[in-house]
């Protein structure tokens, strides 16, 4: 694809500034931009580079205001993310695909696949049934009476439990496990443990996306339920019974205890944990790393620490975490003041 | 399965109150309870649920008192969870899987296996004996001179390396490896670092359950070991020579550094992470989230916080400095008041 | 492998102590040693071990001094880490594997494979290309115009998504995932998530150590890079466009958000956290579950905490945290002490 600055502008509803027959034919970052590339600045962290980048394009925001000359033709555009995103969907392409199930797949006869593709040593047990379109790499393992519907890539080493029901435009990375057991044991008198069955399953709404070596546990009776839009990065842990809300993300790492159920729209960072049987309101916003240990009752809260409090209260206490030596220092002081005061009065009374 | 209420109430040796002549054909969460149904109520934060579910049968504990009328029949136990237990064990059914090995597992002709199975594209190296009643899941890695009992169930994609020895009653959930290399490194003169070789193994005793995409390294020398009864949930890090004790159970994504030993029937919660070298005595239980940074000496201790303290300790401490703001005001109010003292008592001594 | 302390302590540069016959052939734990073996002292912790092992042969420190009569050999050396990585070198023998291609792997014709083997039930995709002397395992996925090295191995079940580049000396464990998406969606005004194209890939340099179940996800544009000699145990996340730089090292369960940048030498604790778009400077030391939210700009600077601070003003913070509540108590008593000084200098103010 080789394409003139004048088309993308157009394509992206922009403005351009600069040479408009000038072409490019791919992407590029803004530090390592090349001659026939098209780059971007979103974050302003990275101006510095639209002043020496060789990028022959840039695209930028409507309001942007250069501190100095700049070489490549300009695009502004009101949403620069929204621009890339678009962008990269006409430059990338994925892998194809060999049609159909490869010769080196294990397809139980009584299995339904539409006009999907299964790779090479992958197996589909019993009653499973796929939609159209949908790509099953390499190596993949789907267990009995599974539903996929369209759309849905699964990449090498993804493993689906029986039972489970995967809906439409999901993309599960390499290695991830859906239907894995609940962590369930009941306490014997002898101090063993007895594992609690776990019959439920997981269910995956549609437009769902699921990193790499992440896990989500079946629920013991029910269903664990990731909702549309979800997008869960790499190595997340969802436990039995969890519900997460539409269009709620995860950042790597994060954890969800058993039965917790998070609203719609949440942003939950990296490697935050969550306890289980609490409930987290629509448009909670989670820092990194915190542990949040009850449930967010009031919607669109920020909370940060572990244990989890209000981010500004936890910012305010963590400042003065970081003064204690100074506050300790100036308590000595005062103390030495009340007692050289506490003498003094004692030798005014006695004059008096 | 369709059983009277009265016959599960006898298998369980509770006491009926209501109809004893209902159907019930499964189990199902109080919240999501239909017709022919059997709920439980275990967790007091669930009662709302028991004045309204749908379930037929609804399970409560010997003691309960109802605040309203209820609809099930009720089944009165001693062991809520206990009764939930069997219950599953009694609805629930493993997939069975094909017998004896599929046409498309490699497996070693000096391989010994018992009446056990074998899944599709799963690998059994040189010398492996497997014991009887055991299932191999598809795509499973056995490494050279592995050694499994029997009642041992793989899941699609464990890996287990070179020389390790799995007991008898074992399941390990998928993707999760068992047998890699501990992570040794010595540093050399000019700032790079050479692997040390990692020749010991990993010993996993009788009755363990262990999570999907878990890890658990080999020893450097000697044997990690996971003791009797232990149970590991997901994405959860064992280091070499690491040693857990007797019915130890770790929640998901815990990790424990190299040779560090840890006790029985200890409770270490999600996320918690342990140093290398050091004891964890009996019965210790962890907060989630904590960091354990030197042995805890005492037996049956709880403790909490990165660095972990005494339970009790750190909650005293987090609510303080959860009112830090709080205290440096009143400091400040503190020093204004001596400020003025010290004046006053100044101006009293020129008076006298 | 039989040899004598004499050879051993030759092969070592070192100088022994006591019978320089006795015969050994295998490595031990000092605290497991047996006749026949030989063990080591290199942390002083273990130094009550040395009075007690039953090995034939105790390898020591220059320096040490015993506090009591040993029973073994004494083979002393400058480096007792470095004498024992050439020793379990020389014990130690990786599993032989089967030479040239399993005839159950499935290698498209246009790849271009060296001297090297590839496992049972592995997947080698268009374009590929393979050195000499690597070894794929089973069970493994390497992606479209992947590049790897020579002496390269990739335990089973590693996957390398298309594009991605590997040199030389690189050892991948079991289930790690290279070339994934990175995690970029673009919010829409609906509130839904639009994926962003990860177009770039992951190249990982010579010398690179990888552990079981990590993940490093391809750049969203141009490469995510493992820099020479780099350690990286399991479970551990790269973002996308990470760097990390020449022999740096994290532990377990460690995650680097997107487009950080992390320099040479720099030691990472298990289970930090490290936000995006930060550098971290050469020669960094952050302590285990530490949280790095903002850029490290003094090379060797050790930091502790989360958030992160340095690592002596944390452990001076952390220590008066846990003595808070003998803080407060302080300070109520200083508050009782102005309180009388007030009503006594009003009394004093009274009489005069």
């Amino acid at each position: 694809m080789q394409v003139s600055a004048a088309i993308i502008s157009e394509m992206l509803n922009g403005t351009i500034e600069g040479n408009p027959e000038v072409l490019i034919n791919k992407p590029s970052k803004i530090e390592e931009g090349e001659p026939g590339s098209i780059s971007f600045l979103a974050n302003p962290k990275y101006e510095q580079y639209a002043y020496s980048t060789k990028a022959s394009v840039l695209l930028v925001g409507k309001d942007f205001k250069a501190k100095q000359a700049i070489e490549p033709t300009l695009i502004r555009v009101d949403d620069v993310y929204g621009s890339i995103t678009l962008l990269l969907e006409q430059f990338g392409s994925e892998a194809g695909l060999a049609n159909g199930i490869d010769d080196f797949a294990k397809v139980d006869e009584s299995a339904q696949v539409g006009s999907s593709s299964i790779g090479a040593f992958s197996v589909v047990e019993k009653g499973v049934k796929i939609g159209n379109n949908s790509k099953i790499f390499s190596q993949v393992y789907i267990g009995e009476n599974v539903t996929i519907g369209d759309n849905v890539t699964l990449y090498p080493g993804v493993r689906i439990y029986k039972e489970c029901v995967l809906g439409n435009n999901i993309t599960v990375h390499s290695n991830t496990v859906i239907g894995s057991d609940g962590f369930g044991f009941a306490p014997q008198a002898d101090g063993s443990l007895k594992k609690v069955s776990q019959i439920g399953n997981v269910i995956i709404e549609d437009n769902v996306d699921i990193g790499a070596n992440a896990v989500i546990d079946r629920a013991t009776m029910g269903s664990t339920v990731i909702k549309q839009g979800v997008k869960l990065d790499n190595l997340i842990q969802v436990a039995h019974n969890v519900v997460v809300g539409e269009n709620t993300v995860l950042a790597a790492q994060a954890g969800i205890a058993g039965s917790t159920k998070i609203g719609k729209g949440c942003m939950i960072g990296g490697q935050v944990g969550i306890v289980g049987h609490i409930e987290v309101s629509d448009g909670t916003k989670i820092q990194a790393q915190s542990g949040v240990s009850r449930s967010v009752k009031k919607p669109n809260t920020a909370i940060y620490g572990s244990p989890a409090i209000a981010y500004n209260d936890f910012l305010r206490s963590q400042i003065l975490f970081q003064k204690l030596p100074a506050l300790q220092k100036q308590m000595l002081e005062m103390e030495q003041k009340i007692q050289e005061l506490t003498k003094n009065a004692a030798l005014d009374s006695e004059k008096v």
